[in-house]
């Protein structure tokens, strides 16, 4: 869980909700810093998602997991719509704003703490374990990733499917992105783990890394963890949705 | 001037300029960042301006020198007027685009370089020095404005004025701001002394120190240095224009 000078996202998520318009920057460990367009696309209504992600919704089953559920832009959605939604976030300003949003079942918790031993906690097993908005960036590193996909397999009935979203680092012809993957694969990195912090005002997140693969990458990765890649929905640009199911 | 590596807010506006939406972040010392609205402001027709600028405006007379000129929204105008207007900035990219919008003289110079041994550079003395957009920020510190504020009078004719806006930063009861000025304080600079830096993309400007002061430090920062405080036209908020009258 996210200290509160380190909740920069929760912050800028919660001050949002309240009617501010703040803008969070994201600096890269590298020295580039990007500043995010307000938070209204973090609260945007069904109508207004993507088409990719609209399509996803189809894939959704029996009791869902949304794993950094940030202010409940999907979980919010998906428990109108009667399923039994529990949305988890590191950030207890997430978290908090998804309950004065509606949603019933809202947990303090990371990504890397889900697990069998959580079941209670979690009040089951799921059938769907959800991680768009680029969540798959939460596997982390590719190591992390397989630990965690296993992990996933002991929160999870024997026919679950997780739908996450990723962009493919590698589809641009932007010389500073390949820069930035030659950058890191030096160090022993995937191309696309971006080591990043979020900064909002005086609040700074730890730096993390945060995940972006092929598909190519993603099978490496699905391999031996006990999920296959079922299907891949394109996005906009170069992202796109893919449908894993368990083995 | 700026290297081309630490023009974060002149790329910003050259980006802006060609059509882009970028926005900078800066980063003060004390780790607060924001990050800027987009740059359309500082390309506002005067339309646009808000009403103490348009006032401000009345006061100009005779040759204009423009210090930290920007994208030259104050220096166009004016030309457009039919003043003979100098706009200077430390940004190379800054002073691409006033060229670009059809500023006729533009020169790559920050304002500590202005003295009466640029007289011939900058094509004679001036009536009217602007510093407007917050620009008193560029005297930096209580001494160093002192010695800036001499050095004008030999860029300048007897009868000349300087226009420039701040804020009063003591015009506040958040306490995050009251902390600030006492944090400042303890490391013996002024109270609105804010050292930031800009940031955007890979662009990183050095850090430097932007001052914004009160009426009454307005008025010891001009004691002695041959300049006097005239007129102050009250803007937004905490804003106001002062209208410095040379002795």
């Amino acid at each position: 869980m996210l200290k509160n000078k380190q909740d920069a996202f929760g912050q800028a998520l919660y001050d949002f909700h309240k009617g501010g318009r703040p803008r969070v920057a994201f600096e890269r460990h590298d020295g580039y810093i990007d500043c995010s367009e307000n938070m209204a696309h973090y609260f945007a209504r069904y109508r207004d998602w993507p088409g990719d992600e609209k399509m996803a919704m189809r894939f959704v089953k029996g009791r869902v997991l949304d794993i950094g559920c940030g202010p409940g832009r999907h979980a919010v959605h998906l428990q109108e719509r009667g399923y039994d939604v529990v949305g988890i976030d590191n950030s207890r300003l997430a978290v908090k704003v998804c309950r004065l949003r509606g949603l019933r079942r809202a947990k303090v918790m990371s990504a890397t703490q889900v697990s069998s031993g959580r079941i209670h906690v979690l009040g089951g097993r799921f059938d769907t374990v959800l991680m768009l908005g680029n969540n798959f960036g939460l596997f982390g590193s590719f190591t992390r990733a397989k630990w965690m996909l296993r992990r996933f397999r002991g929160v999870t009935n024997p026919d679950a499917r997780i739908l996450t979203s990723t962009l493919d680092p590698y589809d641009t012809d932007r010389p500073e992105h390949l820069a930035y993957h030659r950058y890191n694969r030096r160090l022993g990195r995937m191309g696309g783990q971006v080591r990043i912090r979020a900064r909002y005002r005086w609040f700074a997140s730890p730096w993390f890394d945060y995940l972006f693969v092929s598909r190519a990458e993603l099978r490496q990765i699905l391999d031996g963890t006990g999920w296959e890649l079922r299907k891949t929905l394109d996005g906009p640009d170069n992202r796109y949705i893919a449908i894993i199911q368990r083995r």
